[in-house]
């Protein structure tokens, strides 16, 4: 371990500059500031960039920038500067996903979040395999598609063959897919990526066939194709081979455009938040910027886009989500969707369930877009020098989980919109984001389902899962306000041949059966505070309670 | 009661106009939306004006301003618009505070709630009087001061006589005195209006005398005298011989500005918030709009008050607070600083007791600015014609009770930056809201003390408290994270010798002594939505909780 001796550091928002001393160990910094023992942490992979630069000849500085929008200064007297910078530096570079292997060593719980979970009981949740719909092996080798997980459900008709040839017409063999259908009835909700029709409307028979069974077999005469992108972007890579459903070639589908946001446009306005929360905390008019950063309107939109999915469902028309490569904005509108439709995932088991499927399991790139993997981590910039990032393939767009965040916003609003529907409360969201970037779980490691199952890392055996300290916690995440009704119990259909599968859902038996529709007016969605302004004031005087 | 047949009302933020049945009873109208069952009613001291327009030969509209930031449009065919427009500027001019006394006969409970409370209860739960400070009937014909109550507290060397010398150098007789003694320790708070100074400094050796006896009873050797006011309102006062204490003449002073807003400012703010709430739904940039409505930033410069006041408590300095008449602004700080040092005041009975002391006791002028004094209702006008108001002194600037609301307002932002140091829930002060506007209840009836006992009206007597109702339900207004802990028991001074104060204060030992900081930041003061927003989106959208 290394460390410095009394150091300084400077807080957002705050004047002067604290001492203290900073400790570095292989998994985090810690500095703790004196003399009040109060301390800043952070995990290395937390780290989006670090620069160092001289004030005066005599005092340095090493300034970061963290993923949880924190920015931290410290101060260096001397050559102490270069020592650390070094350190970190080095610290850093050999951050990834290797420490959740030794933080395995020291836990000796046999509770294994990983195992508690398999998308398979989700599907016998809601009622599958059916008579409509089954559940196939045909990507157990990963050759339908490499980022999907082995166990898919489509409509039973569908032929192997013809979904390899589906497979060939949509991006990285993304094909559409079932991922949730009302345990009560027959609407469903796919996923997909996009067609890759490109300019000249190039056709395959089997997308079409596939599409036209979606809507068939979820018992509907038309099926609402939403594609969350802004119509421009996807005009844009049609360009490059990519493009949507033409109408014609689709029949009995209604295709409506999503306007969410690109990766490069959430990188801008969480940059605008940034400065705003570091560098400009005593401007008035917070609100004016705020507005201009952005972010709430990428909030805003996503949840429209839920709500106009749900407004086909509640007509009994299944939808079929998708956007380019169907794992970023994809997954966020359809699980919000899931959140507001299905109550079970309102309760932290279905919370954890609902991760582990629509993004864990369909292949979010969580491990590139939370730094753990190796060339991905941070930018290291010393003095004017030119930026030196630690592999030339390192760009910061990529290396936040801007689009599981944007989740987690979206989801925090629902939840204070509707404070006694939810199993779980916001400290769970909270310790949730610090655990992306930690490196400590086995949850949020690697990008698809096959490099998790790689013999290599075998990380379900060799890491501690999030959900194991989650469920050992339950009362830390439990919120008070929920409501639990007796009043309508649904059985599953399969309770009484699977007593496994009745034990699995029973929150979900427990549970009013209802839907929730979010407010999306601008009025009613919330800045959250808690999750994006950690730095300042430091959390004595957040909280300050004192005695009289 | 007047009823009229199918009509259509505009809800703000809906572009349909909506049909339905408006009821016209003695106390509200009540408009019920076909088929939705769905009404929308106000008491009438709830509008602020009343508008008639003809929009087409055929279509007459009625539109409504509502002190609670509603605005209703009513179209009516033919004639019936002028039937109703007669009939309800005849309600509304009639609606004043008789018919809290035709409510009272409607309702049996002997509950009463005007009598649970008594000011000298207060004192004595706070240890008072003492050898230090005495309670003094010196304004038992209301003589030294009209406006405030009979019962004063004071230091005990002052003599009636220099008392009296006092209330002629102070603005309305507002002399300082005693409002909150640190139940456990020596430290103050008290209360005044400006002093006559006047542009000539003129000076006042009695009140010179008292201020320097509210140092030294306090135990402290310096007093801080918090103008809540900006500095430049105090100096324009001056002008029309107000003004404040000059630091040469009193020594051990330190005299700071508050930099509160004046009510025209506030009146301004809120003008451009009901803009924004009911004819800029539809816009962009609503933060933008908000953030230039002023509003927050009142709500954020009342909360630096009072963090300023607690700076100096903390050192164990005394602090009187003063504005201009000392009935606004003053009451404002001071009751927030008090819920914010004393946990008492975060009981539900600590709040209404704390209501009851700052604002119905110390004149706050409730009837005058809730309109329910005649000829201070509201504005009724016709066609494009001059303005008619109900009577020649009406002013639209002094007809919302706007610092009670700015009051409830910060208490709201408290309360969701301490979720568990709270008794009561928003419902309370959501209801409350109401309240003030309802004519329904004696609690917000007439301006003072003087005018509440006056023989003919006899309001304790011949109304209903809103105490009485909100103390009857108990758990409509309970805070349900509200953590009481018994690890830090007080015994009031006077527990043994009165029992019936033990039991009043009952609720005070069970609790932390605890006092709150607010955090001021404007990234942390909230927009008090379901107090601004109660018009749109109707209630069927803004809870829609379906079954799936």
């Amino acid at each position: 371990m290394q460390v410095s001796d009394i150091t300084s550091v400077q807080i957002p928002g705050e004047s002067r500059w604290r001492a203290g001393i900073l400790l570095l160990t292989s998994f985090r910094f810690i500095f703790r500031i004196m003399p009040s023992q109060h301390t800043l942490q952070a995990p290395y992979p937390t780290i989006l960039s670090m620069r160092k630069k001289s004030i005066t000849t005599e005092y340095h500085e090493l300034k970061l920038k963290l993923k949880d929008l924190r920015q931290i200064r410290f101060t260096f007297q001397g050559r102490e500067a270069d020592r650390i910078f070094a350190a970190m530096s080095s610290l850093m570079e050999s951050a990834d996903r290797v420490f959740a292997y030794k933080f395995k060593l020291g836990v000796s719980s046999h509770l294994e979040g990983t195992r508690v979970f398999d998308v398979a009981k989700e599907y016998i949740r809601m009622g599958l395999p059916n008579s409509e719909w089954k559940l196939t092996n045909v990507n157990s080798d990963y050759l339908l598609c490499p980022t999907y997980p082995r166990l898919l459900c489509v409509p039973d008709e569908m032929k192997t063959s013809e979904l390899m040839a589906v497979s060939s017409f949509r991006a990285g063999g993304r094909i559409p897919v079932l991922v949730w259908k009302n345990p009560r009835g027959k609407t469903c909700l796919f996923r997909s990526s996009q067609p890759l029709t490109g300019l000249t409307w190039n056709r395959c028979a089997e997308d079409e066939k596939l599409i036209s069974l979606l809507t068939r077999s979820s018992g509907s005469e038309t099926l609402h194709i939403l594609d969350v992108r802004p119509k421009k972007n996807a005009a844009a890579n049609q360009l490059k081979g990519g493009g949507y459903e033409h109408q014609t070639n689709y029949v009995n589908c209604n295709v409506t455009w999503g306007g969410c946001a690109n990766i490069h446009s959430l990188y801008d306005s969480w940059n605008k938040l940034y400065r705003l929360v570091n560098e400009q905390l005593q401007s008035t008019n917070w609100l004016t910027h705020l507005d201009n950063s952005g972010w709430l309107s990428h909030v805003q939109t996503s949840l429209e886009a839920v709500n106009s999915l749900m407004d086909s469902t509640e007509q009994g028309i299944s939808v079929l989500v998708h956007c380019s490569d169907g794992w970023d904005r994809t997954p966020t509108v359809l699980s919000l969707a899931q959140i507001c439709l299905d109550p079970f995932y309102r309760t932290t088991k279905g919370l954890v369930a609902l991760i582990e499927k629509d993004w864990i399991a369909f292949g979010h790139r969580f491990e590139e877009r939370s730094g753990l993997q190796r060339g991905h981590q941070s930018l290291i910039q010393q003095g004017g020098a030119k930026s030196k990032s630690t592999a030339t393939n390192f760009s910061p767009v990529f290396a936040v989980t801007w689009y599981f965040r944007l989740f987690l916003d979206c989801l925090y609003q629902i939840m204070t919109q509707f404070p006694l529907h939810f199993e779980y409360n916001e400290k769970l969201l909270l310790n949730m984001t610090e655990a992306l970037y930690s490196g400590q779980y086995g949850t949020f490691l690697r990008n698809c389902d096959r490099e998790r199952r790689d013999a290599k890392d075998n990380i379900a055996e060799n890491t501690v899962s999030f959900w194991t300290i989650l469920l050992s916690n339950p009362s830390l995440y439990k919120n008070s306000l929920y409501h639990r009704s007796n009043s309508h119990r649904l059985k599953t259909q399969h309770e009484t041949e699977a007593p496994e599968i009745a034990a699995y859902g029973q929150g979900y038996r427990d549970l009013d059966h209802e839907k929730l529709r979010p407010n999306t007016s601008s009025r009613h969605i919330q800045f959250w505070t808690s999750q994006y302004i950690r730095s300042w004031p430091l959390p004595d005087k957040l909280t300050a309670v004192r005695t009289i």
